[in-house]
């Protein structure tokens, strides 16, 4: 180092509640509670990109606290509840949701009951619930089941709903469409999402439009929405009553947030389309193995959709594609074994055997 | 919204290498490479600083792009190793290395090999390697063998080593000395952290040495480092052939770095001491439910550590301290099932059976 370097003092965000405060329903009474969620790379991807002929970007959400997206909405609808009194919250959830009402509440001091499908959730997010003290409640019953009795209960009883039929959740959520014009300095041209109770694809239209009208940005993107083959109501234009599908995080057959992802889709001269398990975990797997990125299966439902259109025509070279990764790949570490279909046979602790080892891999390749 | 909002466009850094860039080895030939590692929140602990009497913060590392803190050295051994124009990068690892190498080898179109002690690695780390890409061997030894071999290995053939004997990653790690500065606008009165092969704390020291040395900080913190009870070389001043416990990841008997971790405790009036498996999981789980912050359990030693030097009267009342947390808990999520002991029961999917649990759980509080 022969001349004094000039470090950048600039720091990580505390928090969405904090970065963005006036877009948000943050009043003097509001804890700025956080865990210094937000703030998530806009990774590039010089390689997919190459190979798809478009330029890819990807918001990787799964670097939140949690690990998911999830944390953006919840730590303003902890942080409301608190406002108004509340000390207990409540959810349902396919996993990733739980996780970030566990944890929110656990920094709040607030009570947290999860009702959880029985035998449909990551193991990485039972975890997380369990670890942040959360009182986890398997039912014998699919997502949209344990909504609806989320929901029943909260009605009646003094507890807040934190699933994202509160409308706090939306809020916080939009940040993330914010932090992709702020790290572009413009809208993308094309959103790519995963869809699965649809709150998410609601809230970046919400956050694009407002950030527009702001005059932040010139131009919106083209909303696209991606759902599971097996879990793709908004697809078929009906509920789907046995949603089935790998990518667990959007196992949903009857989204709470349905008109919010239609009316984006529509104002936004978006799409809505379905991927199947096989192409989802192609997409899951190329994004490991060419970006150096491990999201969820659900997240990857973003990069199959645009890998189905590119293929299918429908995409301009060139065109600028923000693709939403909801979720870390920690959340769900038995999919990436499984893919291989065993874990590593050992062989002795010797120079020779190790060489051999490499040698034989590297014939094969 | 009574007033036009003003955003806060300042956006997350695209890595270390950029950031940094004047504190490195980075040269014009060097390619930025970058998964936006770096720049981890730095998260105040209310909850825990009222608990203990002292003021904590917690150097989140679990929010890099594999989930740990290699990432920081990792991408700076590898992007030497591209300028240097090797093709394949080789390490020894508990987990979190072989992670973070895989990782930045497939960003960087690399051949990576890595070799795990059989049977001792956290499941979500052996996930990360193979879906990354990589080449898994399992050696029938424990993690000071197979570095052993490594060693040997890189020295004879044209394969680049990428272990902590690597000094580029002690370059890369260091930056994190420089972000907690940054956050604090000083130096930290203490910087508490785990010690396993003894890496990072070589590297925190020569960060804080260097901002030091370039006038950024004033003073100089005092370096504590925790081992594990059974895998604690350091405290007992001797090899520890058989290194046994639940923390993987500081699972060494003989770490590289010794000389390192020595040199930096007593050049800063620090101290290394031992905690138990019980004191790790003690402080693993208070960190969660308290602060709603999930590491790995590794990463608890930090704090478990400050917790016991409290106890025994020897820590100020009010000091400073920065604990460091190395990984994310989901690299480990079978620890905190292990917990609880078993999965939640499930119950049948009707609001009364719902609300009778609660109930239950309400009294028993």
């Amino acid at each position: 180092m022969d001349q004094a370097p000039s470090p950048n003092m600039i720091k990580r965000h505390t928090g969405i509640l904090e970065r963005y405060r006036s877009f948000l329903p943050v009043t003097e009474n509001t804890p700025l509670i956080s865990l210094h969620e937000g703030s998530t790379p806009l990774i590039h991807a010089p390689n997919l990109s190459e190979r798809l002929g478009v330029e890819l970007h990807f918001k990787y959400e799964g670097l939140n606290p949690t690990g998911s997206f999830k944390d953006r909405g919840m730590v303003m609808a902890v942080a409301k509840a608190v406002e108004e009194g509340s000390r207990t919250i409540m959810c349902a959830s396919t996993g990733n949701t739980s996780a970030a009402a566990a944890a929110y509440a656990a920094r709040a001091g607030l009570r947290c009951i999860v009702l959880i499908p029985n035998g449909n959730i990551a193991l990485g997010k039972l975890a997380q619930a369990i670890a942040y003290g959360a009182e986890v409640i398997a039912i014998d019953g699919n997502f949209d089941e344990a909504l609806q009795i989320v929901r029943e209960i909260t009605a009646s009883q003094p507890i807040t709903l934190v699933n994202s039929v509160n409308p706090y959740r939306i809020e916080g959520q939009k940040t993330a469409a914010f932090e992709i014009c702020d790290a572009l300095g413009k809208a993308p041209d094309i959103l790519a999402i995963p869809v699965g109770n649809a709150g998410n694809i609601t809230a970046y239209w919400k956050g694009f439009k407002e950030y527009r009208d702001f005059g932040l940005i010139d131009s919106l993107p083209n909303m696209y929405g991606f759902q599971a083959a097996g879990a793709a109501p908004l697809v078929l234009g009906e509920t789907v009553s046995n949603p089935e599908t790998i990518a667990t995080a959007i196992r949903i057959g009857n989204p709470a947030s349905k008109e919010g992802a239609l009316q984006a889709v529509s104002e936004s001269n978006g799409l809505v389309d379905s991927v199947t398990d096989n192409e989802i975990l192609e997409a899951y797997q190329m994004l490991a193995k060419h970006e150096g990125i491990f999201c969820e299966p659900a997240s990857a439902a973003s990069l199959a959709g645009i890998i189905k259109l590119r293929r299918q025509g429908k995409l301009s070279d060139g065109a600028q594609i923000a693709c939403v990764l909801t979720g870390n790949g920690l959340k769900d570490p038995n999919i990436a074994l499984k893919l291989v279909g065993e874990e590593p046979r050992s062989i002795p602790a010797t120079r020779e055997a190790v060489m051999s080892f490499i040698a034989e891999k590297a014939g094969m390749a």
